[in-house]
């Protein structure tokens, strides 16, 4: 039997933001007394992404918006080019972290990053799911 | 004890196609009675991938062939300029989603996407998980 | 109850290299005996990543160059320009993989892959987990 619990990362602007501490302050209950598991994290949004990064803050946006860029022909522009919906797929909308003995798993320079794709900043909804 | 169905979705040529409703009649009778878990979709093809996006229909070809162009000095050419394994690296075989009250708990906007990067129409075996 | 291990991948210099057998070796007792779960390979590191592909030894790690190069204004530049880990959020820290009778269920033509992103070579740690 899982466990399971939905929450909102605060608001932030266009970017990589390191979110870490934030999400183990929802998700602690949910790890601390499993000795072998998987934490998901799936974001419930089209135009913002979590990512497994380190220093990702200014050079993954920069990036992002070379490699995808709105310079390009798109049809769906009601909100400005299209581009997050790309970045999002690029990037994805679920990481999976191993548990260990009540903690995740990550290695000495991994940290969970929000990249959000839109300029204005936004709430973002995220279901976290302990097997 | 998990739930596991192997099915093919429909042959479907070059493009970003919205899945969900198929997908959903293949798996509906593994996650109905699941009230907290994972959904994991696996595709096992190297040319076509899986994603969770919003209207990704032709922007995200179109995008998706101006990130990896057939133009580049490609080695593996038999089968025309090998674009479509690097797409697959980049948009991946696995998706990952949590299920909620026999639901999948998807964003209000988000779909399940086959991404087919051949331009003949081909029929793709996915590999669905509940645990 | 699940099954976890931590093990060392070989050192390899850039590139896109298979690991199939490798990984097989470490992973056979956690798996033989699963008749429906899931694998999660999880690389601790934020300058290589893993993925399922086929044929990607050169043309993978030359596209890559191409969609992430290191002519950007990039700011993190203390070991070179910081297209690993741009690279690394493409690609992805997590690869997920159905077991099936005591295999991995993977396609005919799929193979697991390291995409090692420094030119230098690196022993790559990977926790391994089966639900």
């Amino acid at each position: 039997m899982g466990w399971q619990k939905t929450f909102t990362l605060s608001q932030r602007s266009k970017g990589c933001h390191l979110v870490t501490d934030e999400v183990y302050a929802h998700i602690t209950p949910g790890i601390k007394d499993v000795k072998v598991g998987m934490l998901f994290l799936f974001i419930q949004h089209t135009s913002a992404a979590l990512t497994i990064n380190e220093n990702c803050d200014r050079d993954m946006d920069m990036a992002l918006d070379n490699i995808v860029p709105e310079s390009l022909n798109w049809m769906h522009t009601d909100e400005g080019p299209d581009v997050s919906h790309t970045k999002t797929s690029l990037i994805g909308a679920t990481i999976s972290i191993p548990i260990t003995d009540g903690h995740l798993n990550l290695g000495t320079w991994q940290g969970i990053y929000l990249t959000e794709f839109r300029h204005a900043a936004h709430s973002r909804r995220v279901v976290a799911t302990v097997l």
